[in-house]
């Protein structure tokens, strides 16, 4: 219907030309701040996914390091004076094996149960407290552990009374120790770095 | 202007009683979130001025251990076999003594001139890290070499051929490195925290 008195009102409402639709890109970037926030928590959550599994990996093969340190001192006994029993270092070493053992083994499987279910044991924030506090007390003891038996292995070395094998032995046991050691320490490192960087998301 | 039509109106618009205004304390408790929120803040600021504080101190005699292992360790010497510089757990000592001792006195004077000046040399985050890391490898070492002397000192309790007071020297010695390993745990525990606690206010 035209309208004689208002000729302009009438051109007005015809001139605008028809235009697309905008496309889905288009929305997207009409909202940068939002969309920038979306990324910002899902680049935080898929970092968090890594650590705890590069952190499940770490404690893994602490725990098959510390089993590879038992099980050679444990079986190094060539008689008399070559028996790891002998000395107080190597019994360190055996003890401090089978104590990171249970503990990496323990927290892998915890991990691992939690990663794959969903379901955890205890809260976020008590969890982290021990992880970070006990992956740094059982570097601690493996280090003392390791420093301990390396000069007494070393001093076997420079004497004529020992069985090569069982010098061999024990320095392979030490040097496993001396692994679980370094990874349980930058364990430690990430345990500290979750804790420094707790999700309230 | 009495209304017959509404007694009760009447009566209702009469009857509050005038009351005093609201004291200054009342006005306080009228905000009690944003009160709230202060409190926090200045209980956050004073527990944070009380761990630099703590974590100043606990430098300060990881400072004080490691000088008092230095110099126990580098005056041990006896002559002929009695001499520290013989026996490479007693050099791992002395160097590890030497090392925590400068790292501690640099740390503990920084925080000194930080706490009193207001004057920083880095930003907090990265000084957050490098305490933490730093803590952490020194107190590595510390009990590293702090195990790796203690059985050397035990066997030569067991032989006669030593003068008591070398022993006693390197047994007090390690003592020392060991109490400053203490301290710097702790010290590192603390930078952890306030690592996971960073202000951003």
């Amino acid at each position: 219907m035209s309208n004689p008195d208002h000729p302009t009102l009438e051109k007005e409402a015809e001139s605008p030309a028809p235009t697309a639709p905008p496309v889905a890109s288009d929305i997207e970037n009409q909202t940068p701040v939002i969309r920038y926030g979306v990324t910002a928590i899902e680049k935080r959550w898929s970092r968090e996914e890594l650590l705890t599994k590069v952190s499940m990996g770490l404690r893994g093969s602490g725990c098959l390091f510390s089993f590879l340190a038992f099980v050679i001192m444990a079986s190094n006994n060539h008689g008399d004076n070559e028996d790891f029993n002998e000395y107080e270092q190597y019994r360190y070493v055996l003890a401090m094996a089978i104590i990171s053992m249970v503990y990496t083994g323990v927290q892998a499987v915890r991990q691992f149960v939690e990663l794959y279910t969903g379901k955890q044991w205890l809260s976020t924030a008590s969890l982290q407290w021990i992880n970070f506090c006990g992956d740094q007390i059982l570097a601690y003891l493996l280090i003392s552990a390791t420093s301990s038996a390396i000069p007494l292995t070393d001093s076997m070395k420079f004497s004529t009374d020992y069985d090569p094998v069982f010098i061999e032995s024990s320095a392979a046991a030490i040097s496993m120790e001396f692994l679980a050691f370094l990874v349980l320490a930058v364990s430690a490192l990430i345990s500290g770095y979750q804790l420094s960087h707790q999700s309230y998301i």
